[in-house]
């Protein structure tokens, strides 16, 4: 049996919520990222954000390759209680995979998507260089 | 045809995105609803956030009953391009239906979600008592 809380949250029809990540102190939205009820509980019980990869469908502890891990500062559930909203110190001060400090850096400018935010890591440094 | 804009932004199988609406100056996170094609488009040309209504299947011209629009200060797309983020400046300073200035009102402590945030403005007062 789940506890209460985790029943009280509308899942969507396949289990998960998406969670937004915004950076204590600073603000910044950083990411977009989903949950299912495992990942929520384990983002509760160790106080990072854990979150459940679509692409690879498994648990997925952010940070757990970069080390860039989001410590969870509080967690907010909206009115219709299926989206989350995290407060999270952002170790390493990365949340993006493509080694930038927030992964919003698409700006709509003169007709299309522009690049706004700087790499500020390499990502083969944050991954260990593959080749 | 539509712009290439449009056509590079990854739509759910639903054609559908998530957009968070973030409130310029304070920072704060006051909801995410979701947006298609032609909701994007309404979006930029009115320069007020219009999302789509997934509970009526129409589009939703934000603030359309109760005035408290969002003007659309910058739009961002995320590194995946599944995820919109919206700076805006929220007229009338509530955001929720539940007449609060954001949605995300329950915040997570001692084992269930608490509401935390005040009620600013009477919703019936909002949008016209129907009784």
């Amino acid at each position: 049996m789940s506890p209460d809380w985790l029943d009280t949250i509308h899942w969507n029809p396949d289990g998960l919520i998406p969670a937004i990540a915004q950076e204590t102190g600073t603000g910044k939205v950083l990411m977009l990222a989903w949950m299912n009820r495992e990942s929520l509980q384990r983002t509760l019980e160790t106080g990072e954000a854990v979150y459940w990869s679509r692409s690879r469908q498994r648990l997925w502890h952010k940070g757990e390759s970069s080390g860039n891990t989001q410590r969870v500062v509080q967690m907010r559930l909206d009115c219709d209680r299926d989206t989350l909203l995290l407060e999270v110190e952002q170790r390493g001060g990365i949340a993006c995979h493509t080694g930038r400090h927030n992964c919003f850096y698409h700006r709509y400018q003169d007709g299309d998507w522009q690049v706004v935010e700087p790499v500020l890591k390499d990502p083969d440094q944050m991954y260990g260089d593959k080749t």
